[in-house]
């Protein structure tokens, strides 16, 4: 580490759990109590669901420092665009917590789930982390809420849990889903029906759940073999449970 | 679901995060500072971690219920006596629990990490589900911990994550490690030596860390090819970081 000036601010990456507010960590809810300045990755025009679930944690004379996502839905993550989009998108958010970490301000940049955990934050941690104090505070996944709310114990005993991306390819998903016990499949959205198809060719279809918003208000939980084809949000996830050791 | 008396308790099993008391989520707080009856697992003579974390939260009238695991160290869990033992010993915790709720007394049993992940709660989920209301309040894992504290991103982008329990044969491991971009590696103990040589066959020994007590005062992280063959604590664990896509 090269080393920031003494008198630097530091970054704090606050992982603020599923989604219901009380299941935000005691230690995320004083930060947020006391740090002058609140980042957080939003689409334009919509409140981010980390903004929602710090809403009561905040402090009323915190700054905010939204970081607007440009709108890519239409573009394949591949698609050279995309990624260049993306890449000036991180650079901009780079340069405006460096200011206030050069100007002494702690800032926290808040995460739904855990920050270390498929999290946007990590783009900025790794730009970021030679140059600044960064302190990462570890939140409940959103995995934990969904197979909570769904009453399904998810792994135990000498169950493999695999976490899939649901962009993956049907082939990869079908081998991944035969050599674990356990899988949760995440970042759903247009890939459904892909997976679903992966998850019945794997013979795992009897048990899938499909969990959307899991432990907020607009939580949905139902067989995976019962969600239709329509909508699904992105960050919903589908949890296939092992089975254990039983005593 | 049968249908308990109206008048039963609720059995709640409340995740407790990695170790840190100020990574319990504050839906775990309100719960421990009012719930009449606390449970824990626990060995003989020692304070369990899980009651250690959760002192500070509970309250001072509530009644302690200890559940004191048999001694089973010096038995494979394949041995059909480690088996019979520990059927025994969630029978008896099932007894006394249900005592409680059938007097209608709310049970909070409380878990490091996560309830549902590789939790023992599960057994007694299973027992009582269809007997009792049960409500679980998700937890940071350990391994959320583990790596926070490491300040190690564990996935991102497409990485396909692995959690594997260390009590896996040497082959598994290999295999497993060789299909996933990412992996954490539970249970630790005695599997140590046989887990870091997997972990070099599979050609991932450069980047994997061990993590003792992650978040607690007793952490220690260290490079798992630095780490010796002498003691490693059942709980502690192995991270192999993904790399997920840049932007």
């Amino acid at each position: 580490m090269s080393g920031p000036p003494q008198s630097a601010g530091c970054l704090y990456g606050v992982g603020l759990g599923p989604g219901d507010p009380e299941l935000v960590t005691v230690k995320a809810t004083k930060l947020l109590g006391s740090v002058p300045v609140v980042a957080s990755f939003a689409k334009k025009g919509a409140i981010g669901r980390a903004q929602a679930i710090a809403e009561r944690w905040v402090s009323k004379s915190c700054r905010r420092l939204p970081l607007i996502y440009p709108l890519t839905t239409e573009l394949h993550f591949c698609d050279p665009a995309y990624i260049a989009q993306l890449r000036g998108f991180y650079q901009d958010a780079e340069e405006r917590i460096t200011s206030c970490l050069l100007a002494g301000e702690d800032v926290a940049l808040i995460c739904e789930g855990d920050p270390f955990f498929y999290g946007s934050f990590i783009h900025l941690f790794v730009r970021l982390r030679d140059r600044f104090r960064i302190e990462i505070i570890p939140g409940v996944t959103g995995m934990s809420g969904c197979w909570s709310a769904a009453r399904t114990p998810i792994a135990w005993g000498d169950d493999v849990l695999s976490i899939l991306p649901g962009t993956l390819g049907h082939a990869q998903l079908v081998r991944h889903l035969g050599t674990s016990e356990a899988a949760v499949i995440l970042k759903i959205g247009a890939n459904l029906g892909k997976i679903r198809a992966a998850v019945a060719e794997a013979g795992r279809l009897s048990t899938a759940l499909y969990v959307e918003y899991g432990t907020s208000e607009a939580q949905t939980i139902m067989p995976l073999a019962d969600k239709g084809d329509g909508h699904a949000p992105y960050f919903s996830s589908i949890l296939i449970p092992g089975h254990g050791r039983h005593a």
